[in-house]
């Protein structure tokens, strides 16, 4: 029998930008005027990409950074094309971002006790029935909610996670009422094969749950993971331009995956984002130079191989 | 019908260290002594690794950090375990390496004129009419020789190369009695896609080829390169310790995958390489002091995700 030839892959991606939350939220050694912070989801707006997580209504003694959540929603809300999504910890939260005119939250919770306890001071469990009263209040007022569960794959204190420990978690969203879940790789401890069999396992067992992806690339894994999540049949990835980001509280929590990157592969592999890729590579360079920050990101380094080509085409080296 | 739930993969590859080649030739600005290469292949010998590309025969006026082949070659041929492989251009070269005790060669070509006009200065069927005297030399020796094909699956003058290039060029080489074919993304040009289905295409059209492939990781694509690889059941990899390496004729090329890179990825997956990842990752830190070079590898970087929650277990930071 002849070997397979066909690497099948869904035909479109969806992109969530998360600089503007996570990515801000771990520059704590400067404050980002509220109208930088604008300018960039501005841009941002520009690439193409549909969703953008702009901001965390955390306290801002908790994040100073994000203390201007509100202003920063406000100054974006003439931006029709983009649903813009907001973490929410508490009820308070919740109440400022509706108040500032965010139409959908996320929620986020760590998947094993020892994370949520350094996270959030308690165990997993207790974290998600504090969610009930801001569900409530989002189906009151109309609110979109996604889940979330952060270190899915591999916690720093605990190691792998177990498929049954997320099923717990999954199942409790889901009869609270959430539909969309976030699948947070917080550490870059996930392997494709874990991502693509735990993920399989999920739409299994949750087949009415929308599974989206959070990957950091930690340990080189992020765009291999994405792969064989898209194999999986899974289509929404959270990425952060210029790379920039990771967890304040994890150990070796290095960058999310940047988005000029996860836009490359995509885009290499024929899979539609709707992004245009060199405005993402711009947009990249313009954010890290505004934020004067470190990005390690393989297309801010080397470009995209296409662009090599383009500069000296086969002919005229011959006849050189 | 339910989703797949299981990511098949090989039980075992196997890696072939490339650094005392591919690596030391990228390094120009300083001559390492024989004894520190030597001390150096050592090392790498110890990490369960079970092929080196330890040199290339080249001109020494062409490469000369690599003038000293064959002393480095004979100051290792009392280890047993290793299988020892070496570069080798043209006949003097192939001469020269099994003078020095060499038992395997590899030749190589570029899948595209432009490449080649660039690299060996002609086309790429003169430099494979090239090979016929070595592979001559070669038998009458009972030397092994691979064959191999550097910007296969992208060329920085040309682009994308064709399914059928490359396979008038697998053809040639098995037509010689080249039984052994290295595919090598020199400037990092692949995507998981493409390598599935050019390395499904070939397997099919050349069954009796042994394909291996050589990845750089210039655009974060090599793991999932890999991955993909593993997935069409190709079990035989180069890389190169802490990174090390390039191409220094290619503009962009930046580095091999790095083996502590590559062999963390497959532990992970439970695919076994025989290596010991934690030596794999000391041989790094030292290759690299050792030399006083850069190297962006993950696990340089970051460690194994598993080495983090063995330090705080669950109860512990329970108990805090």
């Amino acid at each position: 029998m002849n070997n397979p030839t066909v690497f099948a892959l869904p035909s479109r991606a969806y992109i969530c930008e998360v600089a503007p939350r996570d990515g801000f939220q771990a520059i704590n050694d400067q404050w980002i005027p509220t109208e930088d912070k604008v300018s960039i989801i501005r841009s941002l707006a520009e690439t193409g990409v549909t969703t953008i997580e702009i901001t965390s209504f955390v306290h801002p003694k908790a994040i100073p950074q994000l203390k201007d959540a509100t202003e920063v929603v406000r100054s974006c809300n003439d931006l029709k094309n983009i649903k813009f999504r907001a973490l929410v910890p508490n009820v308070k939260g919740a109440e400022r971002a509706i108040d500032a005119g965010i139409k959908k939250i996320k929620l986020m919770l760590s998947a094993t006790d020892s994370h949520s306890i350094s996270n959030a001071n308690c165990i997993t469990e207790e974290a998600q029935n504090g969610f009930y009263p801001i569900i409530e209040l989002a189906q009151k007022k109309g609110i979109e909610v996604g889940g979330s569960i952060s270190v899915a794959f591999g916690c720093p204190f605990e190691g792998k996670v177990p498929q049954e420990r997320i099923n717990q978690i999954v199942y409790k969203y889901e009869s609270m009422g959430v539909k969309e879940i976030s699948l947070a790789d917080s550490t870059g401890a996930a392997n494709p094969k874990q991502v693509y069999e735990m993920l399989g396992h999920l739409r299994n067992t949750f087949p009415d749950i929308l599974f989206t992806l959070h990957l950091h690339n930690t340990r080189g894994l992020a765009i291999a993971n994405a792969v064989s999540a898209l194999q999986q049949g899974i289509v929404h990835f959270d990425s952060s331009i210029a790379g920039l980001g990771g967890c304040p509280y994890l150990p070796g929590a290095t960058g999310n995956v940047a988005t000029e990157d996860l836009v490359y592969a995509f885009y290499e592999m024929g899979v539609e984002t709707g992004m245009d890729l060199s405005k993402v590579i711009q947009t990249a360079k313009d954010v890290k130079q505004k934020l004067g920050c470190r990005s390690e990101s393989y297309m801010l380094k080397a470009g995209p191989s296409s662009l090599l080509h383009t500069k000296v085409t086969s002919q005229q080296k011959v006849e050189k």
